[in-house]
């Protein structure tokens, strides 16, 4: 990467320290050269890019008014949280973010002080923050507790389980409700409906901002006059009713909503907050993208645009070489419109991650059948079985890391029941730079321990298309996961056909070891056979595909022929394929060596996925290396 | 069971039809017959007495009014379902609800076809019937869609998630929240407040009562002035603002608050609810134990009384005898509170299970470090996480089964961030009447496949203080599982002591066959053991305490020494301890004989625990015939 320039007033800033003393002037020019920076850090080396753009001037109004860490700032999902790695002692190390060894996407505690909680999946924050500010309660001590939160992830449940406890709590908490009035996808649901209400009601804004005003936005003026101020503002809302009793409704005091992108507001509006005791919403509005036209005006392309021209904002756009295989996801989403043109009882349900999983399609060609639920992991589980209980046909698409969110209703809605809802897991496996709270490792072992689910994993695209196709077909709950990028077939289009349950794949018979794999990990293994010898037959290689139920007759005729079994899958070890076939080897009674390679019983950081196929020594030449290794014994 | 009368209208109603003729007089009458055949039948057969009692007004009001199961009609948690049970076909297997082959005590898909949808846990209704509303409209059908949720219910998080998605939909859907006022405990946080601020609003009622009266509480007169009554429910709105919008801001239309246990008001409301579209709550007063004075002043106490006088409502208090030991659950909140007085770092956390997790008493002496966070698994996982990276030491106390809903949190908040956090999860393994929705048995293995994370379970009460001593004193992640019911040491009040982490006990030596086992099953091997020949030292006996880390050291040595091992866990076999130990074998290449006992892969149903154990094989005497079998070998 070439070096990039900081800026003049960035490059006085390494700590929040160095923003106390900066005029407004400094501080208004501070946001430009971030926003710079990272523009140009993120064209070169890909992020997301629009979220953090959009939160600059909160970031530097945050640190110039609080004292973290003895205060604590906690980012909800944390993609928004660049300006905050850069002013707060990571400026260089920010140009290797997301890279292996590199500075993490989302705010860690162990990266650095500043970081008051580790983040990723949506909606942890309120929860977290109030714990915080209860804390001192019990510490004796005093400290600011500000959880930032974006309108897309107000929808996660557990913020209103938080909620529900702030409100009958004195705790010192500062929610900033960060509207930018899109997610990743357009928003969805009627809280998002709510928020636009209030965003877009001129009268009642302007009234409200005119009493702020005639006070002279003065917090000590508002104490005194708190009594008249609360009568007024309750004429006002009982004018304009409905506007802020949702979160009043919980006990929680509502203030907005307020330009977040106006650096001089944020700032005093925040700072009079400070004087306001207990919980309170301090809801802004911001422009995701904010300062570089091009991701205003695409705010969801520029989510996380890739590669980009620092200048023109113009994407690097790969072009699709028809000599390459598309991304698993769009099979997927072209496969579910081919199932769903088939058969009508077919819906499909995502939170919040229309076009992640690539459902537009279907969403344009059956809106009635396709359900974007927000993010809303339990809820989009349960709503599947709810359809399945009505003969309909769910498929409910979730990536693999957040339907750990829906793991109860997994069991008690979908599993106890035997309701047939297709369970499809993108994102499984590792996917690279998300890093460990976005890997999808968990899958394969927390879906093995449930009763009556079937489990499986395909080895490319086309067998994904035919496990979709055969999981429409058979009345029982089912599970298909597969992974982040690019598939491995350029002619994925075949004809989609039924597949036995249980049925494993022998792709080539062998005599001393066998090679027993599951999912997409499958190539690696394919590869590495091919390096040993293309013409020695003498490795078995089996792609298992199921790993619940397990084909347990091949088991018996792979446990009696070879000597030595490598099984391997892309999912934690414990738990899951490995364990699986040692188990029923130990069961069976057979005294086969058995190896298990996988993922092992760590967290596995943020890298490109082969970085980190290496450090699980799953990658090609691991795998080689083993099977010449236990060959040779 | 002797016999029990049935009254005189109920004698004549089996199913919803027989309902359909009836006269308001009989239908009331029926009321009092349904309330005195539960009182009976619960007085003799332990059940949930106190809110089946409260809905039994409701119930004769649904199935008067709908046609289940072409309309569909969800209870939520499913405990308060019983007079539903008795109302559709059940009414003499009622008397056996809860025994092992007889009716769940919750409802299910499989035991009736007007069991809608199978309950257990709280908080799915609205997201399973908000499903099945939304299916009518792709299957071109039109039928009403019943959710009752009790106010304790309403605080999940998912709740949220699906009242966000309904408020967006034009879905046929009728929520009733049943509002008594407490749950099991008494109920917390701020939206109870403000259900009690809507109920005790005398005024707001009584305008509202009253235009609804004026109009006859005709639908047809309500649907002409529909603008008009709009406009004048406006007006009471601004007058008492805060009072309804919290759910109107998610655009679900709100009615009530009326008496629920007044049966001539609910049919008549209900059916004028029937002919308005859309989403819509009606919001019911009841009375907890309604009908039975003792409990209706007593709920939580009646909430699951077990053995009673039909007449008195006396509870049959079992006086504890000083001979007997305690339950689990009593001496794990007497040990919180020795640790909380010794540590003030201490802090308690329950979701909504004061008594049942016996925190009454931190709660007495340290009310400011106890958090009932209500029905709230999520958040309260993470706020423990939050509280922890503030240096406190939290005790977050849930169920095991219910943490199955605060699992993406144990990974994402607690496990990747190392935060000393000490779950205590009680209720694990076979549970009892309960059943299926209840029974703890995947919490060994869905902790197993979590990085960093110390997970043990006690062979006894006294262990488990150890266990709990020892969680305060370690800075790591940890859980501690115990089950429901009474302990096994009379004289538990032992001093407490530090465990090694990961160390296993060695209870007896032996020769050829070592029985290892987790948690409290160990009683059982003890009790095989002995049966076999109390002076037999043929057999080691392990209790390994310890799942993670697993005692290695021990493990080889007892792979070598031994032929046979078996395994015994009151947990799912895949992926759990057993697996542990076959998968470690495997690894370090022994070839011993080893055999997993514990629960088989499907969902065990209610029973008594013996009796579930002996279904399980392990019980004393599988145990026992189990070790016989391979000693002889």
């Amino acid at each position: 990467m070439k070096d990039i320039k900081e800026g003049e007033i960035l490059a006085k800033v390494s700590t929040p320290n160095d923003l106390k003393g900066l005029s407004m002037e400094d501080l208004i020019s501070l946001c430009g050269d971030l926003r710079q920076y990272i523009i140009d850090v993120l064209s070169e080396n890909p992020g997301h890019l629009a979220s953090s753009l959009g939160t600059i001037e909160l970031t530097v109004a945050l640190h110039y008014l609080f004292d973290v860490p003895n205060d604590t700032l906690v980012w909800d999902v944390g993609h928004q949280a660049y300006a905050h790695k850069v002013l707060t002692g990571r400026k260089q190390a920010f140009q290797k973010i997301r890279q292996l060894n590199g500075l993490s996407g989302f705010p860690r505690r162990d990266e650095s002080e500043y970081d008051s909680f580790g983040t990723g999946h949506a909606s942890t924050s309120i929860s977290a923050s109030l714990a915080m500010a209860i804390a001192d309660s019990i510490k004796n001590e005093q400290h600011y507790h500000i959880a930032v939160i974006g309108d897309g992830s107000m929808t996660g449940g557990m913020v209103f389980e938080a909620l529900n406890q702030a409100g009958t709590s004195s705790a010192n908490l500062l929610i900033i409700l960060n509207d930018n009035g899109i997610s990743i996808d357009k928003r969805v649901g009627a809280l998002s409906q709510y928020f636009t209400k209030i965003t877009t009601s001129a009268t009642y804004n302007h009234i409200k901002n005119k009493i702020w005003n005639a006070l002279g936005g003065n917090t000590d003026a508002f104490n005194k006059h708190k009594t008249f101020i609360k009568r007024v503002l309750f004429v006002i809302k009982t004018l304009f009713s409905g506007k802020s009793n949702f979160f009043e409704a919980l006990n929680i005091r509502y203030f907005g909503p307020i330009d977040g992108n106006d650096l001089p507001t944020l700032i005093k509006t925040i700072n009079d907050l400070k004087k306001i005791n207990g919980p309170k919403i301090l809801h802004i509005i911001t422009k995701k993208g904010k300062g570089m036209p091009i991701a205003e005006d695409n705010p969801t392309t520029y989510h996380a645009p890739g590669l980009f021209d620092a200048k023109t904002g113009v994407i690097q756009h790969k072009s699709h070489k028809e000599t390459e295989p598309l991304k698993f996801n769009e099979v997927f989403g072209k496969t579910v419109v081919e199932l769903a043109k088939e058969n009508e009882k077919i819906v499909a349900i995502t939170p919040a991650m229309l076009t992640g999983s690539s459902l537009n399609e279907m969403n344009k060609m059956f809106p009635k059948r396709t359900f974007d639920v927000a993010i809303a992991e339990e809820h989009a589980v349960t709503l599947s079985a709810g359809f399945a209980s009505r003969g309909l046909i769910p498929l409910c698409c979730i990536y693999s890391s957040f339907l750990q969110r829906g793991f109860d209703q997994i069991i008690h809605d979908i599993a106890l029941q035997k309701l047939h809802v297709v369970l499809c897991l993108d994102r499984a496996g590792l996917v690279g730079e998300d890093g460990a709270t976005h890997h999808g490792v968990f899958d394969l072992s927390y879906l093995n321990l449930i009763p009556n689910i079937v489990i499986c994993a395909p080895m490319n695209e086309v067998e994904m298309r035919d496990m979709l196709y055969t999981a429409t077909k058979i009345n029982q709950p089912i599970a298909i996961r597969y992974p982040r990028g690019k598939g491995f077939v350029v002619d994925w289009q075949t004809k989609m056909k039924q597949i036995e349950i249980g049925k494993a794949e022998t792709i080539q018979e062998g005599e001393k070891v066998a090679v027993l794999s599951l999912g997409t990990i499958g190539n690696n293994v394919l590869k590495a056979v091919e390096k040993i010898n293309s013409d020695d037959k003498t490795i078995g290689v089996y792609n298992f595909r199921f790993l619940k139920p397990i084909d347990e007759k091949l088991l018996d005729d792979i446990l009696t022929k070879y000597e030595t079994i490598i099984t391997i899958e892309d999912g934690v070890i414990r738990g899951g394929f490995g364990w699986t076939v040692v188990s029923y080897a130990n069961k069976k009674n057979y005294k086969n060596k058995i190896i298990n390679m996988g993922i092992p019983d760590e967290f596995i950081e943020q890298g490109k996925v082969s970085e980190l196929q290496e450090i699980c020594h799953i990658d090609v030449e691991s795998i080689k290396n083993k099977i010449l290794e236990e060959q040779s014994k």
